[in-house]
């Protein structure tokens, strides 16, 4: 059994790439998947949000999700996104990635209607009390549209299953507070690309990334680099990799994602409508920022 | 055949009931659409945002919106929200609104990524290219996570069926622009309870709004005074309901509206989690708001 | 003896022009406040934000306010801006505006370091208790750095001569809890153009404005259509120099009204560093705006 | 004569104290900063935010910076606080300030009227043109009201006296991009407490800070950490403070320094209204986060 604290370092989002007539391309999914375990990430997050998770219906998510763990075979620890507007869909979710054999599950609290913090903690705890496995608390009300205050994270953590805390608002603010309040042993991960150095030197386990699908030896190696406190080294990683990362999340990690595997010649597949792919400058961009890097 | 600009004044948001088991509950829908229809609102606007449309999956949605035409039988128009995270979704849903007999659909561009104006521009017209009646453009950024500009909203006109544009930002200065830049006879809705008579002093042909489900004849007062140019009179009502109008938004159009209907001795049903009714000092609060009111 | 709510109506701001050497032109602003006396406005506001109060030193101020009331001479109440980012020298200059003449004055709380609710009431109470003259509470987080809240401004009403409100926030739902919470007899103000419509729909006993330096006529027109309860009229007028209202706003009312003036064939003066002259662009775009107004 | 980057390390600002009329006390000022001396910190920079510098007449202003640098004495470089909102006044303390011996002048473009980016950097220009020691361009919006883009920083900098830029926004993608488009080279400053740690590790060159008043030891024991590629330490160091870091700059720097200076037993004399001095429970609050801390 692994421990709730299983996942550090590189935890790799792959994207969920389409086919011409927009339907979820498996195959393509799976040496996609493969590419990211052979490149030294630590784990594999599929279904988060540049796995275009909400545009899914439930049969695509678990064929997604069946596909992931398959293809890891226990090389690697997998966390299952299984994020739903509506409490039942999402523990229905859970529970098809706890059986399936996910290491852990990511949710994230979407909103149409904003949620009051009992609304919140309510829809956690009833996943929870579903499942056995580790679940990581999701924070980015960027794409979610709920902002959980650093309070209401705490709270979470009292629901026993409620182990690990994503906090992609990029304020590294958030991370402080979190590793002051819950102590040093806190298991706090970053969501937030741009914020990787300032993250992991606020003592982040890991940072959730779709960056190793184009750069992963960067990223690797700016952990290997706060592991050994070599500070300059740090920030001379983060310094080269910081256009790259801040583009990619400016763009929309699936469009930038996707077009930059078609710059390193790997097939991305298409997007699902109403996203669209990068245009011509944005391309231009992308090979510009991403040449002679990793 | 109905005219583009089929809408005018009290346009009215049922909400979506459902059972002790949290499944939508059509025959309660359709005695409170009834009590809606008599009333006296002008049309209806089924599966809006009070009607939680983004929490039912497609059978349900289907379900609702045929209730809602019976119920209507030609009486008042209908216009039926048909909006989806996926653009293949959306024309799904307006192509069985436009079958099923609505008079227009309302689309709000949902987000999860970021949608760029080209990708919002292209989703209504995809959408537009399947059906043949008129689209409300809705803008919500507090529900939807979009915010279309005004530009963008006028860019969206040139869409031939295109023709009607929902501004819920609660901004004045929005419908303003869209006055200024579209003419006396452009057809813009309002969807802010608060901006009810700033909206309309502002020149807004209707307003959109869950409040007929508890203050009908305040509503509709409101707009006739505004047409007989009676601004004492309308300040009167506005100030009257406007504390209502306040709470209902702050605390959420679906719990609010189900809790006032209990108030009221209507059943309004259950609620889906992760939504969750009021708590008792909320039910306190409306309860006092709505003494004495309409 | 001039009552509490002296004001009502077009309440104007003279801009202060400055010199070739940026020094204060004296004999400029009092021919450039006859003409706006003569246009027909009902009030006058020295030391507004448009009158670059917080760039004058202590005799500057003196010599505007003395010459605003000499050239007033009772035939229109004078309402002095005395705002200063400390209370000692608040206190200083609303008593020189009292001495001088002065019906009432208006007061900002500037901030530099955010004051506390109580800070801000105990700055308004210390100046209220050395004067006997009314005060105008103004806010505007945009200029002034601090925003009051309807509950704070609710509380500075208990100060005795504390009798009216001017909202700059452009928000119109604080006029709506003001107008709720004091009575229809509140006497609120509105200093955001943009907002003059809405305002007005909404209860505002004035208009504060430097428009009237370029369009009074319009600007008054406004006024008496609402008093009239001719709303389509209203609405016409209010779109004829909605787009002149907001280019003001945007570009810097002292900017903006100098350069209007220019264009008007009318000596504005010069501005004081680091406030510098309207690039051509907005020269010809104003221009434009300009073009059949007033 | 002194480099462009004579600055580095920790820069402490003290406070500007009053007597109990509320006059600047020039005696109390001099042995405050006697004490900020000998506590280890690398620099002074008077007539900073927390030395209340709009606060103050312009005599005020000249006693301060020439008691600063009697003080100093040439034992550490002495930044002085020249900040206005006129250039006029602007350049007249800045030749004071260099007159005085001052190592270099910072200036934050302080805003009444919102200032365009050419206004700002002909502001810093006509500054510079007027001196010969360095100037420091300082970004605080949360006091000054103006928010310089980084773009609008790196155009500053090609003014051959403008060599150092100070960010207090809290924001560390700021100085990402400073270092990115400036080089490891470019000296820039942080100006945000809780960032301490972030910016450090971002490259930073040295922290203003208020602190040293209170925690001088941690402030300069965190620095060395950095310097000495420590970063399990610079941790430790850092979530030591945090709470204290946080607590003052919410609270105002100039009232949490006062309070917390009575609370090591040393005199912190008055504020200037409408600073008021912490509350009782702020006061217990401070205490509580103060014991046992250097």
């Amino acid at each position: 059994m692994q421990s709730a604290t299983t996942f550090e370092g590189i935890i790799a989002y792959p994207i969920t790439p389409f086919d011409a007539a927009q339907q979820v391309n498996i195959p393509l999914f799976t040496s996609l998947t493969e590419r990211l375990i052979q490149s030294g990430v630590h784990a594999l997050a599929p279904l988060g949000s540049t796995g275009v998770l909400p545009y899914l219906n439930d049969a695509e998510k678990e064929a997604v999700i069946t596909a992931a763990l398959q293809q890891a075979a226990g090389r690697l620890p997998v966390l299952a996104g299984v994020s739903n507007l509506t409490t039942e869909r999402t523990v229905y979710h859970a529970k098809f990635a706890e059986k399936a054999g996910a290491a852990a599950v990511m949710i994230i609290p979407m909103s149409y209607w904003k949620l009051t913090d009992d609304e919140i903690f309510q829809h956690y705890d009833t996943v929870a009390r579903h499942i056995s496995i580790p679940i990581m608390a999701y924070n980015n009300p960027a794409t979610g549209g709920v902002d959980m205050s650093p309070a209401l994270l705490k709270r979470l953590l009292q629901i026993p299953n409620v182990t690990m805390i994503k906090e992609s608002t990029g304020d590294v603010q958030r991370m402080h507070y979190l590793r002051r309040e819950l102590g040093a042993d806190v298991a706090f991960y970053n969501g937030s690309n741009p914020l990787a150095l300032a993250a992991f030197a606020a003592g982040a386990k890991g940072w959730c990334t779709a960056a190793p699908n184009l750069i992963p030896a960067l990223n690797t190696q700016l952990y290997h680099a706060i592991r050994n406190s070599d500070l300059p080294k740090a920030q001379h990683l983060f310094y080269q990799q910081q256009p790259l990362l801040q583009f990619i999340v400016a763009k929309g990690l699936p469009r930038a994602i996707q077009a930059g595997l078609q710059l390193r010649g790997t097939d991305g597949g298409f997007l699902r409508s109403p996203l669209q792919p990068l245009d011509d400058k944005d391309m231009r961009e992308l090979e510009r920022l991403m040449e002679g890097l990793g």
